[in-house]
Formats: C-alpha cells, sequence, structure tokens
C-alpha cells in the first residue's frame, strides 16, 4: 500500500515502478491453457494464464483466443527516452495483467487515481497475451533508429484492389491483446493508452471476435462472416519446424535484435455482406473452393482431406476453379510459402451512407518476411481471387514484433535501443 | 431438401415457408442455461438452449448473458401485410436460432441462395434470447395501428444533459439478440435484416459486452468500464412479485395486446474514459457511493450489504454523498419506483477527432410503464447525478415489447394486427 500513499498523482515513472515491483509474480503459476472456443455444453473455457516471459511474444504461436483487441499507436514526442519508459511500463503491465493482475495495488490513496482502471478486477486472466510491434515510420529517425530498421520491414507496395483508409492503417507501435473475455482485451488496451499519455496516442484500433483461424491441431476451424470455415490450413503450433521455416526470424537476419522475432501485417477486410448473402450456394462454394457446411474441399468429403488442385470434373474442366481462394492461397502457388493466420471477424455498426453492415474479417498474420510471404501472396489473390467481388481491402498495418521478453525488467524493443 | 431446388431466387415467403415448417423444434429440448458469466477456471459456460415460447419474451428476466447483438430498424413500405410477413418469418427464424438450429436447410440448391448465413453453424445456442419490440413511430398511422399505441409508450421527454444523435436513436422496430457468443448474437441480426429486405432497413445497431447487471441471484454482479460494480441492486428474475410490480406489464393496460409484455429504453451512455481514468480513486468512490474494490456501498463492508443512505460522518456530513449514483438511483429516491436493468458495455473504437476512446455503456432497461419509472429516475439523475461529469447520452430508443409466443405458428404482434 506503501506505493499508494504517494500525494504527488499519476506519472509515468510512477506506473513503471509500481508494475515492475512485482512483475516477476507473471511467471509463477503460468501453467497452460485449454482450447480456444468451446463448442460443447459444458467444455472449459481457457481461462488460464499464458506465459509471458519466454523466447518469442505470446499471441503468435499460442492458441488463438476469442477475442481481440488490437490498436495501433502514433508517437508524439522525439524523445526516445520518455519512449523507452512506455516500453517498459507496458511491459511490467503486460506481466502482471496476463497473469491475471492488476496492474498496480487496487486500493490506492483516496487522494490519487487508482493505478488500474479495474474494469478486468475477478474476471482472471482468461488467456490474455499481449503482442507489441514496430512499424515502419518508428525507424524514420526520429529516435535515432534509422540504421535499425529491418530490411524485412519494407513498406507494403500498393496491392490490386487496395480501398485503404489510412485513418484506419499503419502506425508507429502496435499492440495485439487476445484474451477468451472481450473485457480482458479491451482493458489492455484501455491501460497502455492510459500509461503512454503524453507520449503515444492511439491511432486507430479495433475490437474481432470468433477467431477465424485454427493455430492449434487442438483448436476446431471457426467460421468467417461468410459462413465458411478457413485457414483450415493454417500453421499450427505445434509444428515447430513450420514455425522455424515460416513464422520467427533466424540467424539470416539483418537486424540482430529481431532474432526470435516476427513480422505482423494487418488488413481490414470488409465483407460486402448483404451481396454475399444473395449469392449462389454453389457460386460461394466455387470462389472459396469448399464445401460450406462440412468445411471439406471440392474434392474431397471431409474438412482435412488434401486439396487436389489438378482434379478434373468428367466435362475436363478444374473441380476448383483456377481462381478460386482456396488454391490462389495454397502455398503451392506460391513456392511453398505459408503464413500464420490469426484473423477475428469483426462488426463495426452500420455504413452511414448505406444502411449496410460494416462488418468482415481482420485478417492478421505472422511470417519470417513479408517480402516474400504476405505481399506475393496478397498479390495474386488481389488480381484473381473470385472472392474480390464481395470484399474490400480498408485498412493495413505492418509491423516487427520482436522476440520475447526473458524476465522482469526487460522490456520491448530493449535490444534495440541498447 | 425440396425447398431448395426453386429456382425462382429468394423471397420473402420463401423464408417463412422454410422457417415455419420446422419452427416446432425450437420448443423441445428446451432445458434451462446457467450463470452467464464463467469467472472461475473450468466454470460452465451458459452454451444451453433458453425456451423460446413462453408467457413473455425471453431476453428480459431471463439471465443475461455476456454478448449484446441489438439492432432498430425502420419500416420502408406502407403495406401491412408486408410487414406481418417479416414479423412472422423473424418469430419463426428466432425459434430455430434459439434452439441452436439453422433457419432453414443448410444445404440447399447450387442454384439459390443459402437460406441461412452459415456463420453460426456449429456453434449451438449458446443461450441465445431474441426480444422483439415496437417504437413509437409504428403507430404513427401507417399500418392502420395509431388506435393500438399504448399510452406508455409516449415519447420520452427532452432529459437533463441529452446530447442525442438521431442516427443512433429511435426506430419503428426493435431486435435485442443476446447470447454467450457474438457471432450467435450477431447472426441473429444480420439473418433478420436479410429476412426483413425489401420491407425493412436498419437504422443503427449496437454490439455489447461484459454484461453491466446481474439478472439473477445466481450471476455476479459484473464491473462497467468504469471499473465499478453497477446494478447490484437489480430487479431479479427469481423474484417473481417485483417482475410483477415493476417489469410485467398487466391487466390495467389501455392495450389488451400489451398484456405480459414490458417497455424497453435503451440508453447509449458514452463515457469519458481518459477524464474518469485521471480522476482520484475516492472521488469515484464519492460519486458511486460503493467502494471500487469490492462493490462494498461506502456505509458497508462487503457488496450485498444494505446501503445507509441516512448514515453520517462524524463530521455530520452524509457518508454517501446527496449526489451520490447510488442515492439517486436507488428506489427510495423515487417513490420505491425500480427498473430491471440489463445494459452492456461497449467499445467502438476511437473518436476519429480527439484520439478518445468510443465507450461506455448501452443502458437497456426493462418496465411495467417508462412514464412513472425511466423517466423520473433519468429526469433526477440528469440534474443531480456526480456521474454526469463523466458520461454524456448519445442514443436513445423506447420500445413496446409484447408478450412471448405460445407456438409455433404465433408471431411478434399477432393480437396487436387481428
Amino acid at each position: 500500500m506503501t506505493e499508494g500513499t504517494s500525494t504527488s498523482g499519476p506519472s509515468r515513472r510512477r506506473f513503471l515502478g509500481v508494475a515492475l515491483g512485482s512483475a516477476g509474480v507473471a511467471a509463477a503459476g503460468s501453467t497452460g491453457f485449454g482450447v480456444a472456443r468451446a463448442t460443447e455444453p459444458g467444455a472449459p473455457t481457457a481461462s488460464g494464464p499464458v506465459p509471458f516471459y519466454g523466447e518469442h511474444q505470446a499471441g503468435i504461436a499460442t492458441p488463438a483466443q476469442d477475442r481481440l483487441a488490437f490498436a495501433a499507436f502514433d508517437i508524439t514526442t522525439t524523445d526516445a527516452q520518455a519512449v523507452q519508459t512506455v516500453l517498459g511500463s507496458w511491459a511490467a503491465a503486460a506481466s502482471r495483467m496476463t497473469a491475471g493482475e492488476a496492474i498496480g495495488p487496487t486500493e490506492t490513496a483516496p487522494q490519487a487515481p487508482p493505478v488500474d482502471t479495474g474494469e478486468a478486477f475477478d474476471l482472471g486472466p482468461a488467456g490474455l497475451t499481449v503482442t507489441v510491434g514496430f512499424g515502419p515510420s518508428f525507424f524514420d529517425g526520429r529516435f535515432g533508429l534509422a540504421g535499425k530498421r529491418p530490411a524485412a520491414l519494407a513498406d507494403l507496395p500498393a496491392l490490386p484492389g487496395d480501398a485503404l483508409d489510412p485513418a484506419r492503417s499503419n502506425g508507429d507501435l502496435c499492440v495485439q491483446a487476445c484474451a477468451n473475455d472481450p473485457q480482458v482485451a479491451f482493458h489492455v488496451i484501455r491501460n497502455f493508452a492510459r500509461i503512454g499519455r503524453g507520449t503515444v496516442v492511439m491511432r486507430w484500433s479495433q475490437l474481432g471476435f470468433g477467431r477465424t483461424s485454427a493455430t492449434s491441431i487442438a483448436q476446431q476451424t471457426p467460421r468467417n462472416l461468410m459462413g465458411f470455415k478457413d485457414g483450415t490450413n493454417n500453421v499450427k503450433a505445434e509444428d515447430a519446424a513450420e514455425l522455424d521455416q515460416f513464422v520467427w526470424v533466424a540467424g539470416e537476419t539483418d537486424q540482430p535484435w529481431m532474432k526470435g522475432g516476427s513480422y505482423l501485417v494487418t488488413r481490414r477486410i470488409r465483407m460486402l455482406i448483404e451481396s454475399w448473402d444473395a449469392d449462389y450456394l454453389g457460386d460461394q462454394e466455387t470462389i472459396f473452393g469448399r464445401r460450406k457446411d462440412s468445411g471439406a474441399p471440392l474434392t474431397g468429403r471431409s474438412e482435412f482431406d488434401l486439396v487436389d488442385l489438378s482434379a478434373k470434373a468428367p466435362g475436363g474442366s478444374l473441380v476448383i476453379d483456377a481462381d478460386a481462394h482456396i488454391r490462389l492461397a495454397a502455398p503451392s502457388s506460391h513456392g511453398g510459402q505459408r503464413i500464420l493466420r490469426r484473423g477475428y471477424s469483426y462488426t463495426d455498426g452500420t455504413d452511414p451512407q448505406t444502411g449496410q453492415l460494416d462488418a468482415g474479417l481482420f485478417f492478421i498474420a505472422f511470417q519470417k518476411d513479408p517480402r516474400v510471404q504476405f505481399v506475393p501472396i496478397q498479390r495474386m489473390l488481389g488480381q484473381r481471387d473470385l472472392l474480390n467481388e464481395y470484399i474490400k481491402h480498408v485498412g493495413t498495418g505492418l509491423f516487427a514484433v520482436p522476440p520475447g521478453l526473458r524476465k522482469a525488467g526487460d522490456w520491448y524493443g530493449k535490444s534495440l535501443f541498447t
């Protein structure tokens, strides 16, 4: 309680001090997590903690949770020390929140604002993960870090079909908070914004629900808002070799501080729901290349049957259309390249102009190098995917996600600054 | 599968026919439901069905679920028959969705749009309830129903502190879908909009999460986004006498079609989160009249201790401030009147003008007569509540919620039209 007796009002240093004081608690008691979506009555939800410290940041290869709160921040200062203080305070706060704790004592003196905003008291860890990244603009020289920008963090080129809204795109920093309770996820974004006040300002944010890919063999493939199982063939957490090949940055990087990290691409993909819902079932299945009900590829009988891209119908035409989504997204169409998808559905009310639903997919993908993974994959999809008639890419983001923190006192990008 | 062989494309009649065909299934297998929020690791979630047919519509006195999808619709036709067809199709669809079923066969002919949009396949009932109501404008004479408008459905007067946005207010019809899975709740709004196409258009919609009141003794009081337990003294589902006294319309109504129904008031209450988070703990507790951590009234030690509004501190001042939220919202401040609150937190991203969070409470209250319940309560709160410094009422809605449907073939407002 002694921290709380200060009458000097809130300060950034105070957050850092309070939070670091017992950050070590986060590592203790971390046991594991269950499946991300309970589809059976009475099935357990993943309410336990996910370990915060480790080789990689959690929230990438850890099983996808049910809820997302994502935010991009711009830095409003050129004081590199202030930025480091925020990154350190964020790390300390994340270590506590992921353990299901408030970011500071919950009973402070009456003449001070509470350290924690309080709406997640009693809700437990709820499988929370917090993942932080740096956008290309972070390396524009304001903080003396122009030489630390990785080559793989090249600005995304213009891609076919882009209809991007700058107000929903990019940013100096990003925070991905995933949990099985939306209030727990939102709590992170709100407290990060609060901790960073005076140094960072929120540029855009996105809530998501109903993860759209399985990232673990134990997870069922969920459905996107088009009603299809998508991401069946996602890179899975259990396959360490695939993660090493496609997701984790290794020794070959030009920037050693990124070793063990990954590159995050976000795309806000609006679905033209009303048009889609008026489309014929057969056409919908042709577009995806899968059955809607079972999720089976059109060349198989059940969801995990092998996709036979060369199969032909009796008349000689391809069973899976030349421009079907499943074909164009397949690794074999991209020299074997794959990405780890971790997206969420979103619905943001109604478009005031049209009265139509503003809903779709907040696409999130992790990879070793977007230049040879996301960019060529999306270029081909943007040019040819049959799905393009029903979607629009309206937001974009690219972030370098540094490796995991190893112990209390570490902070995001420590090796970047030092 | 025979319905699916039609090649005439989608039609409203077809939805009705398909859905009514097996609407009776919904009533069978309805068993009950668990607590709404699982706070203990491994605690069961409420994934079973809530009975659809009954004396009252579900979603009022049934335990509050974790997620909300709410929509208001305007009617774009003067054809009363078309309106009845939509209301009948909605009822049939709701009876299926609340039983965890698609609204029609999931495998239709390839040359027809799927009857169900599909994103909730496999997710089960998830405790879904669907509650439909009629706004004052429904009785403006377009459908020959001006004489059926209940006196209690009087337009809400201007209230102190209102800052209402017409684009987020009112509507001819409303649909409240609550479930323990957001995709299941959203599925209702989307399919209702689709069923109603050509007859109704969505006016506004609202997603919510983390219910802010307990409506059952078995439910823990959750926290709002200010971090406080609010609604501790809500009317509870188990108290039939209170429900009869404060919630259900009885024989005294001037409109017999409303007997067994209730009146729904919605308010989108934006919280000025950043200001609130900078306020002192002591001040926050004075404003609510409760401790933040425990939820105990300032005159007690634990959440459910009696609120002693007359208690005085040694110096003679009131322990619970004269304008504390807990005092002004107390039944004793309103001649014993109470309401059934069933609100949800919302976060709708960032205010583009200020970069501040657009978040708060989507207030929902049910009552027997808003003229003597919500209106005087809110008038006093709007004038005096200490909380007013940190909130803004930006949206409003008032709806007459008819009684429950009794059997397959019934529909919303049937006795209103006949």
